[in-house]
């Protein structure tokens, strides 16, 4: 295949993940590397439409902005890779799963979703855990992703959002499709007081926990699956719409 | 009612939009503010988990934040009103619509996604335009919509995402339940020489227009009409669910 792949990801362009993923899908095709300068984690879809951008060239195809891993992808499809659009977009492989709810906070899935915009295959991958990520499984099911969709491709407006467990290859049960879980948080705000005596604030946050939903991702992830969810781009609530034009129409009539 | 309605905004603590708003609802209850300290549009979902963040107390009531409009909702729910919890969030008057794809980058809608995954009814705002604003009849029909949330709540994990057309309330032509519509862009990035000779890039895209998609948001302003998605947490296509099991079934068995 003489493909042209794009990676990106929202630990920044050193990460360990990015990097593993070059050698586990360079023989697809041409790699290009467009990724923020630094770690954007939580930076969601943020574009960047305020101030400008700065690009660096790095090396042959490789590029670091500084910017989010949205603006990456933009300026990579609308730019560097304008006359040379890429077949498929992988962001990741994150340090870090990205489930349930969590997933519309995360850079690595938000790069997944512009590239979707903008017309592309597109699929994240992140890693489960904490530190000391082991990317041996990940790679593995990496590259049987990316080839899936270098040869069938995605529907418009879909994109997989893959998450591998913390788990050898051999330990790896097998690939689960899911649908987005739910994770419980508790809602501890950490205050602290600086050296000038001013109080400052954290967003902490601890899981407690999770609601169990059959076939969710956080479900199979727990079982040792890897975890394959399609997200669309279409937020819509089809369901509740009928329901408020009743209720709409009750308020007009009232009135 | 003695009910107890948060405010906040993605154009900052200043902004017209906020400020009209504090009228229009104040007589449902009390009204609590916790918004960015300045704009903050196209930030999304962004969540800063990285860096301590301030909170001002500007008067009674009333908060900026040194961070994202999630940012805001999570530190007014878990902090400033944990022990007064809201019974309504309404984030707006945005200056400037939030239609089709783009609620993915609006950083109005993600307070309200915020406020959803926090527990609590949540609606965006959003008043068509680029300048010029009057918000005559996005104040009347605030009140309209945060009266029936009020009254009715939202089910969980679904937020209202409305849209008031740039016209009178007397030209306005009613009320429209509606889909996630799309418009279409052009791929432009502005590249400029700074004064060192160093290049930079600004993200562009102007609208070429939208996908005739029947009774989307977008359909519905351009006809005059309030344009009301019911959005949902939850972003699985479940009808690709189905086909990627017998796929990657597929794979396995070829394997």
């Amino acid at each position: 295949m003489n493909k042209t792949i794009l990676l990106s990801n929202d630990d920044g362009i050193n990460s360990s993940g990015l990097n593993a993923l070059i050698g586990a899908l360079d023989h697809f095709g041409n790699i290009f590397i467009v990724a923020p300068d630094r770690e954007q984690s939580a930076c969601s879809h943020a574009l960047s439409i305020h101030r400008p951008l700065r690009i660096d060239k790095i090396s042959t195809n490789t590029y670091s902005v500084d910017g989010t891993p949205t603006d990456c992808i933009n300026l990579a499809i609308n730019g560097i890779l304008k006359d040379n659009k890429p077949d498929l977009i992988v962001s990741g492989i994150n340090k870090g799963e990205n489930l349930g709810d969590d997933i519309s906070y995360s850079g690595t899935v938000s790069a997944a979703i512009e590239g979707t915009l903008l017309g592309i295959p597109s699929i994240a991958i992140s890693l489960e855990g904490r530190n000391d990520y082991n990317y041996e499984s990940s790679l593995h099911f990496s590259a049987i992703f990316a080839q899936y969709v270098l040869q069938n491709g995605l529907p418009r407006d879909i994109l997989l959002n893959i998450n591998i467990p913390k788990l050898s290859l051999q330990e790896i049960k097998g690939i689960k499709i899911t649908r987005q879980g739910k994770r419980i948080y508790n809602d501890s705000i950490v205050e602290k007081v600086d050296p000038r005596g001013k109080k400052y604030y954290w967003i902490g946050g601890n899981e407690l926990g999770s609601i169990e939903i059959e076939n969710s991702d956080i479900d199979a992830l727990k079982k040792g699956y890897v975890s394959v969810t399609p997200i669309k781009l279409d937020l819509t609530d089809y369901n509740f719409i009928n329901f408020l034009e009743k209720d709409f129409l009750k308020i007009k009539e009232h009135a």
